[in-house]
């Protein structure tokens, strides 16, 4: 018979840290980047703009021209074409001549300064300015908004719809990401049947491999497959040995116990080569203790509880910190007051499903495995080990679920 | 000459719900449920659980026959087998015999208690139970979890993983979702080239077709296409055409404003039909006032401003008003204490780009259309149209940014 091997939720981050590393990147398009996560300081590879630009419609002069002007003193200079967008002029500005320029066109050479249409008048082959312009009025100036070589985004960090912009900006094309990991899932149990069959007594629909499933999804993994199997030891022995050959982590919930038919961490020891097998079997926290860490040719293999709301409350904690420097997973938190008191289990971190509204915070009643803990629950809170609990009043903070 | 017909934010809204309503619905599989927003409330089909179900390993009996048994007093009932997972027992319980029942296993016709088998003793072919128990101790009955008929997630719900789970731990193996809305999304302007290209001077490479694609999967919407065209009128009304037979929404950026390259006003009034056309051209916000909200042939034409960052907040602030009935944005909002003085426009609301640092609120200071606005932003903070400004050490919302 197997004994528990406890390890807290810090302990376990050491632990994952220790025996995986090394996580592998590619070359991605933009097209393709949303949600990746960048693998390296990313540099700016032009300056932006890339030319001295105008914010205005307006005439490009040189600025120490317009001295004094003003509407009852204006100044002349001769009207010398346009600037077209996207285009250059082969002409260049001087003492005399202007040049048109419209709003995001290119500030002609010799120009320092854009005098906006309003204060202005054409009258024939002159334009008439009516107020005096000072040095690099209405331009952005080369680099002005991003030099070349400026670090713009850092390692690490998950591009969203505006990163991507501004690596489109700033002449980037590709981008070099993390690697999506694969995932297999597997939800073991007897009384197990799939949503597609129909119900006899005894028997329950698998939620596990929907839940994994889909908050995989969310952690940026790829989801090979998922299995749902009854407690056969050979049959769970062999589908992992599968999922093995195919995907980078395999996720098996339920059988992660130690009683008689929990199989999990004598596969993972079976399978596994010198200095692997079970890292850690047991949380010390609440709900979730029968999980295990194992690794098995170099890959993640982890056992659930088969509990649902245990199932996703341990995935989460343990994908968090294993993805820890390949993805930056947001994690949205408020604070709030606890409407009753909570009791905790010595010796372990509790995590307490609640409801928030309007800053009051309260516990969601129910046994344990029962489903409604999942489907009523905005997010939950977190008790310490060495606390016996919460007491009614008392600020806590919640962690938010999807 | 066009002129501006301006609207707020609250008045685009109900402009917007007067002239777009009747989302389509369909039938999607559990398998592609996630993030999709669910059209009618939904019951459950079936109790949960579907049987008495043990919420322990141990030992099914009538909890009366138990009264006064303790360790020295153990009493005294007949092994009449075990239960199987997933599987039920054809005999019953009753006053003199006792059954095995698994955690999350079927409890047995006539018994109405579950003893821990750590409160019992095998003795030969009896059970000896050194425990008095209680009706219902350790047994989730039927519908304790779930009531058959029970409303389990309400319209509008986007669904995340637990809500799947829930979904099948109900009995669903499909649901009934809004139907993905697709857009086409282009970009105008002389100076825009891709990324593909090398730049020359004057032109600057295009942005928005990066981030309204990116925000548009954000936003849920199936992205169809991206076109970055020249400010030809012609092709951009064949596009625009083209688009609309393809997409359900067709969104431009750039040529939104009132000058005389700003088509888009007139290709929407050219290609609607009778009671269509443009319904808002102007928005009382900044950055973001050359904004247009049409109608052609029953479906959304928006030509959003040209500047990247307007662009994405109009973008932002529109799709969250048009998909309010068929999508669950989350916004993300903390407060914080503002470190300067921020100017307003009078009479607009104003939109302005901060940090946010342990509760200190910066505004990002930067020219308009500066992409830098864009990457170093945390989120926005929003002035009212009627406020002049804030002031440093006013408590301000930021919404945060992806």
């Amino acid at each position: 018979m197997r004994l528990y091997n406890v390890h807290t939720l810090e302990e376990t981050d050491m632990k994952l840290n220790k025996h995986f590393r090394g996580f592998e990147t590619e070359i991605v398009s933009l097209e393709d980047a949303l949600d990746r996560v960048i693998s390296n300081d990313i540099y700016s590879s032009i300056p932006v703009p890339t030319f001295n630009r105008s914010t205005v419609d307006g005439y490009a002069l040189i600025s120490s021209e317009t001295d004094g002007a003003s509407e009852t003193m204006p100044m002349l200079f001769r009207y010398d074409g346009e600037v077209e967008m996207g285009k250059s002029v082969s002409n260049d500005v001087n003492e005399s001549n202007t040049i048109y320029v419209p709003t995001g066109g290119m500030v002609p050479e010799g120009a320092d300064s854009m005098v906006m249409i309003e204060y202005t008048e054409k009258m024939a082959d002159n334009i008439a300015v009516m107020k005096q312009s000072l040095p690099f009025d209405n331009i952005i100036k080369v680099g002005d908004d991003v030099k070349e070589g400026q670090l713009i985004l850092k390692s690490g960090k998950m591009l969203s719809a505006r990163h991507i912009g501004v690596l489109a900006a700033t002449g980037h094309f590709d981008v070099e990401v993390y690697k999506k990991l694969s995932v297999s899932i597997i939800s073991t149990g007897d009384e197990l049947i799939t949503t597609d069959k129909k119900l006899v007594d005894g028997e329950v629909f698998d939620i596990n491999t929907y839940t994994i499933k889909n908050m995989s999804k969310k952690f940026g993994l790829t989801v090979d497959g998922t299995h749902v199997l009854k407690d056969d030891k050979q049959l769970i022995k062999d589908t992992i040995a599968d999922c093995l050959r195919e995907s980078d982590i395999v996720v098996i919930s339920g059988g992660s116990s130690v009683g008689h038919k929990d199989y999990t961490a004598d596969i993972i020891d079976e399978l596994s080569e010198v200095d692997e097998g079970v890292i850690v079997h047991g949380l010390a926290i609440k709900p979730g203790k029968p999980t295990i860490i194992g690794k098995v040719k170099d890959k993640l293999v982890l056992g659930l509880p088969g509990h649902p709301v245990s199932a996703m409350i341990v995935y989460e904690q343990i994908m968090r910190m294993y993805l820890d420097d390949i993805n930056d997973l947001k994690q949205v938190k408020v604070e709030g007051i606890l409407s009753k008191n909570v009791h905790a289990s010595p010796g372990k971190e509790t995590f307490v499903m609640v409801t928030v509204k309007d800053g009051v915070v309260t516990p969601v009643l129910g046994k344990s495995g029962m489903i409604t803990l999942m489907s009523s629950a905005d997010g939950y809170i977190r008790i310490k080990a060495n606390d016996e609990g919460l007491e009614k009043g008392n600020r806590v903070t919640v962690y938010l679920l999807d």
